[in-house]
């Protein structure tokens, strides 16, 4: 019999029906392979980018040339600018407003090779102190409300640049989607005084069989409700809102727990092609006890149909209990 | 500079942001081509589906053999089960229930290469009848709360069978996207004492920039706050919430606008994949005076990214001003 589930957090709903496809080896899947070219995130080529906005140069080289680690730099094509005014309006009976805000490129280190997988584990821990960097800054424009950190990996993920890098956008607005996730976390609050992530954090150590793996500081699920086949999430064990104001993040635990997790969807999916997103709370909010940052990585290994583009309920082939134990039986090759 | 555009009805905001791509030709495509083999839906391979639930035969034949021009039959591999109890149940902190409701396939026709661009205009009219005449009968079952009509056409777009086909997926709760969709739009009956979705086709028709094509009871649009690259609504002229209940809805009219966009959409993308979605009322609700049922078509042209996933604001790189336009000069070769 399929599962009707619901996410806790969103109250969305997902339909986990095993009937159709249950294996790792059942799904379609488009593996990530690296082509030659000219990159413009290589080192060598900093002039291919527009000036870099942060760069680790532990050699203390100059700007815009090589000897970094880790380089950020605004997107060359950005979805939205930095410049102007919001200048919000009607359009008739509809409301638009400028593409007011700020969209940067975190290049993930000099090597055009490398991966979550296969990348040292210092390494990981620059890209995650330059984001939070990043996002201590964006924080300082007011008119800036949310900032999404993203990695698409893999052209059917939809990258364009197959360099290991990710990506900052900050909005004008608060999304759709964190609006629900933050009221969802409120109204529990409100009802239990208790962060539903925690609670969340809590249970899924307790009963095990949906845990993928687990250091001093985070937990790696595959959640209750997972949309997606070998969804995963990274949660810290210990309540904390907001990623870039964790006074208490461990990123050397964080990097480990990623860098391991990546190995193991590496091994059980055949170098799969993904999206990575960071959910942080709001950048104009002060730490709440009712949120509780996390990551959340979705495999791409099914086509999104109308089914999904209709209701918003995702239907998953794979059960999270299943997922949990394939990546948990991977065997790290680190 | 890009536009943030909001969705009058539900309230997403979409990025329209042109500098990425902005004419057909950029979009990668994965155009739809015939494959050869044993289909389960073509004519005489009757007793490869379960049996039928529905057929039209003109010349009167026996169940489950030729001679039909529409046929329903339930899922050989059902998203959800008819049989069975709810069993409503938490589970630690987490809800779930029973996967029970209904999946039905709609075959368009006996032939194996029709589209909804090459078919004659009475199937597509038959097709719209025998949806309609399976919603009524679904709307018996009290479990059933909302059914989704859908077709994904091509691989791209999650298609497992090239036959042409829709499905049903008849479900035990309201999804998500339809109760933010119902309470968009009764937030503005509420304050307005009118239909949204009235005050969409009355502007659009002003406007008529963002106008495709329109006959007598059917407007068809790109609409204000599209999500995707030629993204397409067909909604009736006149308020009517509930497809299946339409007393006046001219079926003749729906086929042959369906017909024109599709011939559009192919001439402009080289027969793309896409998904289309029947959006109307839920099952058990009485016709109301703020919902307002239509049609929504989303070619499959880009790849959903991490920050879709994360947000739930698109990214569009095609204004839906230009994408009427490429449709509206698009010849019809009927």
């Amino acid at each position: 019999m399929p599962d009707l589930r619901r996410d806790p957090v969103t109250g969305r709903w997902v339909i986990i029906s095993t009937d159709r496809a249950q294996r790792p080896s059942d799904f379609i899947r488009e593996p990530v392979q690296f082509k030659t070219g000219v990159c413009p995130f290589c080192a060598g080529n900093e002039a291919k980018t527009p000036p870099e906005i942060l760069a680790y140069r532990p050699g203390g080289n100059g700007a815009n040339g090589p000897g970094w680690t880790v380089r950020v730099v605004p997107n060359k094509f950005p979805a939205l600018r930095v410049e102007g005014e919001l200048d919000r309006q009607a359009d008739g009976i509809f409301d638009r407003m400028n593409g007011v805000g700020a969209h940067e490129v975190v290049i993930e280190g000099p090597e055009h090779m490398h991966t979550l997988a296969t990348m040292p584990e210092k390494r990981i821990e620059d890209v995650l102190y330059a984001v939070r960097d990043r996002l201590v800054d964006l924080k300082r424009d007011m008119r800036l409300k949310y900032a999404l950190v993203f990695k698409n990996h893999g052209a059917a993920a939809g990258s364009t640049q197959e360099h290991p890098h990710s990506q900052i956008i900050a909005l004008p607005i608060i999304p759709r989607s964190i609006v629900e996730e933050l009221k969802g976390a409120r109204e529990y609050f409100n009802l239990k005084d208790r962060c539903i992530f925690c609670d969340v954090v809590r249970q899924e150590a307790k009963d095990s069989e949906r845990v993928v793996m687990q250091n001093d500081t985070f937990l790696v699920i595959a959640p209750y409700a997972s949309r997606f086949p070998l969804e995963t999430w990274i949660l810290p064990r210990k309540h904390d809102s907001t990623y870039e104001l964790s006074p208490a993040v461990n990123f050397g635990d964080l990097a480990r727990a990623i860098k391991s997790l990546f190995q193991r969807l590496d091994a059980v999916l055949d170098h799969p092609a993904y999206n990575l997103v960071l959910h942080s709370a709001p950048l104009q909010d002060q730490p709440t006890e009712h949120y509780h940052w996390h990551i959340e990585i979705i495999p791409t290994l099914k086509k999104i149909t109308g089914f999904e583009w209709g209701t918003g309920v995702h239907m998953n082939p794979t059960a999270p209990e299943d997922a949990a134990k394939f990546l948990r039986e991977a065997e790290p090759n680190a």
